[in-house]
């Protein structure tokens, strides 16, 4: 396996957003609308606000580089890139809300509700989960459709990130056990996560429990946590500046994290023994060394 | 064509929603999980406490009916019934929330957020939206799973009843052209309705702009319509106790509604005409009298 370089994995990144982008923007193209519904103007600017409000765009990255990897048609994959972005996107929006975690900014610029109202910034979540679906459902082939929707639904649905956030919310009021701290991650980020991953497998035709299959998911679960490990770390030893977001948020909410079962050089071993975990996991199919620079990326290990 | 009695379509009315309400009781067994994740049980009851709030359960029973109608099974009908009613119940969910219409009582009952709080009722409504979706996804025919997806994204999505929703809300601060609310009105409730028709032709296998498809599309929008003139009449001119809601409250936070454009009688007149035009659309598939009688029952014509 070879290993791919900051720069390159950076570039690759760069053009992956760009691909999602110009499709977002012609998301409502994209689908071939039977009706004579309308999108109001002032919805589709909210969620255009948001959606090219500067993401990194990680999952739809991942949906592209994994169809890829196993051999498939990039033209396959980028509607459901799309549509694991407009469901990260939804979920921000909501998660921002004055009775969720009450922000006011995202990414430098004023959050949804903000910007727009409450009641259109919900409206634009929903709006962009919605649609997601309609996305999922653009593929001409039955069984990826069904299998994407499958994967989609599960992880952000009730059992999956909405059912995590809601755990989220619960670990403001009161102390969570390590196990459901875990639990919390492992649905509010790492069921997206996974998901991208295995819609880029779906996108490329891959079955279902093959080795590869099983490798990316193993591959997705570890470094979804490793993130989560490493942004608490960094919520109380970063600067404010490179953060992007308030220092030492968390400890002002009271809220449960890694630091309150760990210190902080026992997390940083931890999320270091997840990425070489997810390293592993995938390095029979991890030709370029994409995986691998992305989790390294990701756990903070290359800047 | 026979014509159903009135007591007849009541008991249908009831049968059909008990079906619906067990299924949805067992809904998170109904779809074949495959991660590991959990539903909290406070969105869990949160749900429920909607989904079980006595709705008359017309979208799923339309969803049912019609799928008989056609020849289909009532097993493959289910999950796609429950998915619409699912998604009915999300959108009231969001609709009471204060950014919203701001209403504190849904059908006798606190509404969800004055029960648990508006970030688990804006998440219990997200929940059911997106298990609306797995629960759609869960029949085994790939081609009926991308048809069903298709056709509830489209109608829920934001060129769909979140896009009705939008231009409601703006309808409250401006007035809108007759255009415009009828636009409004086709989205915001029309959609979903026509959506529920169009699930059970899919649950039968129904080919996609045949003769019972167009028929069926047709008398969905004719019948929602006529359903929301109707209640813009009786919010001037019905006892409060029988609509089970505060009487001239569109007059008194200035809505548009069709009795901008219309009196009393013409709108009367003119919800008649659309229930009629419904009922000989479908004349020729609706054998039992079934859509007609509820046609007449919808536009309150049959008590």
């Amino acid at each position: 396996m070879s290993i791919m370089q900051r720069n390159e994995l950076l570039q690759r990144l760069l053009a992956d957003a760009d691909l999602v982008t110009e499709a977002l923007s012609a998301r409502f193209s994209l689908v071939n609308s039977q009706g004579e519904g309308i999108c109001p103007p002032v919805l589709k600017e909210a969620q255009d606000y948001s959606l090219m409000a500067g993401g990194k765009r990680i999952r739809p990255a991942l949906v592209i580089e994994v169809c890829k990897m196993l051999g498939g048609d990039v033209k396959d994959a980028l509607p459901l890139a799309c549509a694991i972005e407009m469901i990260h996107t939804y979920s921000l929006i909501h998660d921002d809300l004055p009775c969720m975690d009450n922000d006011d900014l995202r990414r430098g610029k004023p959050t949804s509700h903000k910007a727009f109202g409450e009641a259109t910034a919900i409206l634009a979540g929903d709006g962009l989960l919605t649609d997601a679906f309609l996305l999922a459902a653009s593929n001409p082939r039955a069984e990826v459709v069904q299998r994407a929707v499958r994967v989609l639904s599960q992880a952000a649905g009730s059992m999956g990130m909405v059912g995590g956030q809601v755990m989220d919310l619960e670990g403001e009021t009161r102390r969570l056990s390590l196990d459901e701290l875990l639990q919390l991650h492992a649905q509010k980020t790492g069921a997206l996560i996974c998901a991208a991953v295995q819609l880029g497998a779906i996108a490329a035709g891959e079955a279902e429990d093959s080795p590869a299959w099983k490798a990316l998911t193993t591959y997705a679960n570890r470094i979804g946590l490793a993130f989560q490990v490493v942004d608490d770390v960094l919520d109380v030893t970063a600067d404010a500046a490179l953060l992007g977001k308030s220092k030492g948020k968390d400890k002002a909410v009271n809220k449960t994290t890694f630091l309150t079962y760990y210190t902080v050089e026992e997390a940083q071993a931890y999320a270091d023994r997840l990425t070489d975990e997810a390293v592993s996991a995938v390095a029979s199919i991890d030709h370029e060394g994409y995986l691998q620079a992305l989790a390294e990326y990701l756990a903070k290990r290359i800047y």
